[in-house]
């Protein structure tokens, strides 16, 4: 017998015919002798019914009464799940953020768990109850509605996990596991049995958009073993997210290069002429991180005439809020020669634990692009990551020709 | 200043410019200087859907599930209105009944409140919040959601009118107060400025549905100044609903008679023949209340061979219910010779606090029905009210004309 915790996502529960299929296949792992946890978003649409409600009446709504409104997606579907379950004949009982109750800090619409009180939970558990618990939300130290931001119920389900010692978190989604690449993108892209958290964290963060990457970071942090699978898929076992340490023991199959990732949302910012002196790097950025304005790469050389060229990338949306920000409060007062924006950018990136003591991924990486005549505008890299900045258009011949360079394909 | 809670239901809520409206009225008391809770519904139709997601998933829902499910109804209103009142520039906080926190017993669907935790409001208030609370839903005291039935938003209001020790409750509808009958039905129907809680019960209760009776008698109960208002209608002071004792004073003006109820939900139920002796009450009447079927009149008339006819009304949807009931467990065992039933009827009442000192009223009622030709099956007099039961297809006729013998009409 294990615990497992199941979180399905908006379009797993997005009509009644939906919920009676996760109920199906929570009775199965009831009938295999677990002990189930389900945590469920809104139906899919749902959220955004509530947020267009509430810009109806404001059009920059209120955190705190948007949260109020907002969870009532996720409310709504714990009710219909325990019913679907009831009608299957399984003990059930659904919980609120606040019933739980999962206390998070009180930054609305982004607030961060802080506590999870298991004790109801295991007490329901061990009563032979389904307990049914609403992804995305919880309560503030002071009784306040709260959520996690969009995706967040990825975050619930490890936090849940990690809180009731589960043996599992699996996370139900539309694609069945984690793959090299985006099979839309690569129709030869292979699904990955299991992919160590610092890849994970990686193609996330970069565009692979399967789990949330908070939720990644949660279940590295406290160990949680989690498995991507298909709510539309009866036998594939998904793809299992695992600690490095763990796949140490069999490093001689290991692939150097999990997955190529992409993402065509960010715009890049260059600020051309820059004093080359201690102190710029703040005096620009300052004033963008306290626009609340995420910065993602940040690049700067060394310049020969005093001067060097300081090159950062934000989200396409937020650019011309930052360079209204720059040319107002920064340019002059830094002295810089001229400030450009540019949002036909995108970027690849090379992932994979492997690559740390491969000397060669880079070259070859570089060399691929050079023979497409692809032009590399900006390189960043990390310890298990390369990644390059290049003219949009070129995005899709990048990401398959690197797929094809690193023999992702499926076998 | 005075403190003021006005309640909002579903129709003058139901979308985002009535909303608005809404938020425009309660501008105008804060400017005059008032502190204000605003209890509100579920915009119209949304309660009805939410029942009917459950009901897709399970015919007869679980009520703890279904209360889940429901709450969110008000608990999208109250961010909505809060966020309105925010636009005009006035500080505002929205309340679920959990946050309240409005404890309830456990009778999920149909809960009944126990107790208010007022201290947040008082505090907010005192701050120069408006606060916005979720009618119709409470807390048990293991923390699950609850609802107090339909409608049940009207006792929230007058329950935190009691608990604040609030000046006036003020109910808005979609009519403009209480009125000597319906006014659909006789066009020369007038508002009543006043009717005291005793009256307006018998209304209510009689089927003049302008305010849920529970939230009367709590009113009555915990002595809270109510008044019925429309929220379409700027300018009317609406009907208050006043003690006896607050009314006597000008009892030389008072009119006998208030108004004409009627109520065409109920069947008779006619149990022939019974053996005239002790516990006959009883042994029909017991298995109807086991089987939670509500009895309104009961009716018993000496007979006088040893036996008597036993009569009384049940809601038509439970006519059958009960009539197979008797019929089964209760016939052979009191050896009643016959049992019948009748959905045809309508129940047609005077009220007025005024009549207990006048003994013509119930002469002048029958022999206005006699003129007409109706006959009438049964009569029940209560200290303030005289009921009689006619033939369904009179009850137009016989309220009309009772309107005019009782010269209640607009002057």
């Amino acid at each position: 017998m294990a615990l497992i915790v199941q979180k399905y996502g908006g379009t797993s529960v997005a009509n009644p015919e939906r919920i009676r299929n996760v109920a199906r296949r929570v009775a199965r792992y009831k009938a295999m002798g677990h002990q189930v946890v389900v945590v469920v978003s809104a139906m899919s649409g749902e959220t955004n019914r509530l947020i267009g409600l509430a810009k109806e009446i404001m059009p920059d709504p209120d955190p705190r009464e948007l949260d109020v409104m907002v969870s009532t997606g996720e409310q709504v579907t714990i009710g219909m799940t325990a019913l679907a379950l009831m009608e299957l004949g399984i003990k059930a009982k659904s919980y609120t953020g606040t019933q739980v109750k999962i206390l998070t800090d009180n930054a609305f619409n982004k607030a961060r768990i802080l506590n999870i009180d298991e004790h109801n939970l295991k007490s329901d558990l061990a009563d032979g109850y389904v307990c049914v618990v609403a992804g995305f939300q919880g309560v503030d130290a002071n009784g306040n509605i709260t959520t996690l931001g969009r995706g967040g119920s990825d975050t619930t389900g490890v936090a849940l996990a990690a809180a009731l010692g589960a043996d599992e978190c699996q996370i139900y989604t539309d694609v069945d596991g984690v793959y090299t690449t985006d099979p839309r993108l690569v129709p030869e892209a292979r699904r990955l049995d299991k992919i160590t958290f610092e890849e994970m964290l990686e193609l996330a963060s970069q565009g692979s958009k399967v789990l949330q990457i908070r939720s990644v970071e949660f279940a590295g942090k406290y160990k949680v073993k989690l498995r991507v699978l298909s709510s539309f898929d009866e036998d594939g076992d998904g793809t299992l997210i695992t600690f490095e340490e763990d796949s140490k023991d069999d490093s001689m199959e290991e692939p150097i290069i999990s997955g190529i990732a992409f993402n065509r949302d960010e715009a890049k910012i260059t600020i051309l002429g820059v004093p080359d002196k201690p102190g710029i790097a703040y005096q620009i950025l300052g004033p963008v991180a306290d626009a609340n304005i995420d910065v993602d790469m940040i690049i700067q050389n060394v310049g020969a005439d005093g001067t060097t060229d300081f090159t950062f990338t934000v989200h396409k949306n937020e650019m011309n809020k930052a360079l209204s920000l720059l040319r107002d409060k920064v340019q002059g007062h830094i002295q810089a020669r001229e400030i450009n924006g540019d949002d036909k950018i995108a970027k690849v990136s090379v992932v994979g634990v492997g690559m740390r003591s491969h000397v060669g991924i880079a070259s070859q990486m570089f060399r691929t692009l050079a023979e497409e005549g692809i032009n590399i505008q900006m390189i960043s890299t990390s310890e298990i990551k390369i990644a390059v900045v290049i003219d949009e258009k070129y995005m899709e011949l990048a990401v398959r020709v690197l797929h094809k360079a690193f023999e992702l394909e499926a076998k």
